[in-house]
């Protein structure tokens, strides 16, 4: 079994392991690792409400060239609606059924069953979370503070997000854009809507904060990244009664942004326009991740040459789409996310073709014959 | 007691009868009107949720000039903190406390007491609603209405609202603005805010929405009225989620506007403007009421020399502030507003100045004298 990405993949999706995952699939999967010759080591870190949370690090070798696969074993909850059930995973046709398939139990059994190959020298981990789906704080975070605190140090990254789109190996991802959120409060003075002059409306203020903000143009985007770009997602004034100005009027925005940027900075800018218009305003912002770039190079190349070796399609080194943990992981290392089709994660009937996770298997065990080779 | 203001006040101030008002406080003033000679109709009119309302209609006299004193017997709920029960009326120092004190039924028990002195000809009329604080759909419309059933038709209006602000007779009612809300919303189309390419936000085409509004002068005031103003009353948007951009943006406005306008025009008016940022923005437009003036002439004449004769003080003519039943009562005849102040109008502690009814009730018993004689 351990040589069969299908079957490895089905055993995991066989699990419920709705986002924060703990406990059976980590078994599950540590099973598999063991006989493999992986020291495996689980941990659980956190406390509520962002834990605990339950990490597993396992390496194989040492010295030499150390490549890392990192990945998750928690899923997004399956809702209702499915063809089958979520968690009894299902060969329909050319496709197994199961929430996780691409994202990303699928990229994990290939993986594993990619190990069961020899290692041709250095070495080998894996780097798996049972939160990244969900806030994070306890996951992949935790997981480098346990390898700085044991000194392990990978040279090279691969993330099993499923990054390809239309048909496996078109889209890899060299990094992310960055992301902030901002919350914009505006205070006013409550009042009659007749008696205008006694009150303060803020809401004028917060509208023309808003309109400069439509207005901003970031960047034009970079060789890698697409331009920068602000979202204004929620305005929240609260004032049911028609005949009374409010005292308060705020909004939340969602900058996502190029390597250009760094997120304290985006930040201070959104403040120092706010303030412009509104001296009293307060701009809390909140930084999810700070965008990064592996810089094409060898990594890049070694992954491009092992994907194409196996579909015949030179992938898209892309930087698009949403975070991942990719974001932490880059201040170790160069790391390029590659995986499945993503056209079904997080969705109803999540499935992945069982001949690309043959085909994954084999680019993964490519990939760690040229890097550790 | 008929000839005391101050005892009338009292006996109608140690009724509850928060809006609507039915029953008791009726039956009070409806035995003091009787020994005084009016022919008194009280009727209900209304269904839920804006009924059913009490409503009273006093009239004495035939033919001649026809004065009618409107006013409510409703209050707006006393709240807590208040230092005495607020239906429980209580002389302290110079005031007389109870909720209603100023508005308004100070200014019934002074009316009702004018209305003892003999009647010089013509016709006097109360225009008395249980409904004027809340929806007022079934209050003084509907004693228009019986009004015109009955044949009954004003010359004269005096309205009993507080009128005065620092002292009694500083100020004077002879017209009030509009009042039309209105409810914009613009579309959107959901989405991540990874990928706004795929979705369609709304807010910033609320936002632009709202910048022009915000720039509008409706005008500059006229004679007798202030600039029309408009206020962005709320702006809701409803979307928890950091990471997606919302269906739907939507905002509320409040137009206080003065007699250059009309509520449906204006209402046409942000139709148009929003649908040239937003062209499949919906705009639904409420008209509470149209502005109204009652030229400066002979009844605002009448009013001011008699306020004159007895405070020393010529009160100013004003159309500012929020409605009132006049904008019902100006479709019938020339309408003035005169009363108490209106300081402690819907505040803890409500009260009148005790010197104040008895001043009131001379005014209003030159009123009229100087209308009927």
């Amino acid at each position: 079994m351990t040589h069969d990405p299908i079957a490895l993949t089905t055993a995991l999706l066989a699990v419920d392991s709705v986002t924060p995952a703990r406990g059976q699939v980590f078994d599950i999967l540590e099973a598999m690792l063991v006989p493999l010759g992986f020291a495996v080591d689980r941990f659980v870190a956190g406390e509520a409400p962002d834990g605990p949370v339950e990490n597993l690090l396992a390496t194989r070798g040492e010295g030499g060239t150390h490549l890392a696969f990192a990945g998750h074993l928690d899923v997004v909850p399956p809702g209702t609606g499915w063809s089958s059930a979520p968690f009894a995973p299902e060969i329909r046709g050319d496709h197994l059924y199961g929430r996780g398939a691409v994202d990303m139990k699928g990229a994990i059994g290939a993986f594993v069953a990619a190990c069961a190959d020899p290692q041709p020298g250095g070495t080998l981990s894996l780097i798996i979370t049972g939160d990244e789906e969900g806030p994070a704080t306890f996951g992949t975070p935790a997981l480098i503070d346990r390898m700085a605190a044991l000194g392990i140090a990978p040279d090279l990254c691969i993330v099993g997000e499923p990054t390809s789109v239309d048909c496996l190996g078109d889209m890899m991802k060299i990094g992310r854009r960055g992301s902030v959120n901002l919350w914009i409060t505006v205070p006013g003075r409550q009042g009659h809507v007749a008696y205008p002059h006694l009150a303060d409306n803020p809401i004028p203020r917060l509208v023309a904060i808003l309109a400069e903000i439509d207005s901003i143009a970031l960047d034009h985007g970079t060789d890698w990244f697409q331009p920068s770009n602000i979202e204004v997602t929620d305005i929240t004034v609260g004032n049911p009664a028609t005949n009374v100005i409010p005292a308060q009027a705020s909004a939340r925005i969602s900058i996502r942004f190029n390597d250009l940027h760094r997120g304290a900075e985006l930040g201070a800018l959104i403040e120092g326009l706010a303030r412009r218009h509104a001296p009293e305003a307060s701009v809390v912002a909140r930084v999810s991740g700070e965008a990064f770039l592996t810089q094409p190079g060898r990594l890049s190349m070694i992954v491009a040459d092992s994907v194409e070796a196996h579909t015949g399609i030179r992938p898209a080194l892309s930087t698009s789409g949403g975070t991942s943990d990719a974001r932490f992981l880059a201040k170790l290392c160069p790391v390029v996310e590659f995986g499945l089709c993503n056209a079904t994660m997080h969705k109803l009937d999540e499935a992945v073709a069982v001949a690309d996770l043959v085909t994954l298997r084999a680019i993964y065990a490519d990939i760690i014959r040229r890097t550790l080779g």
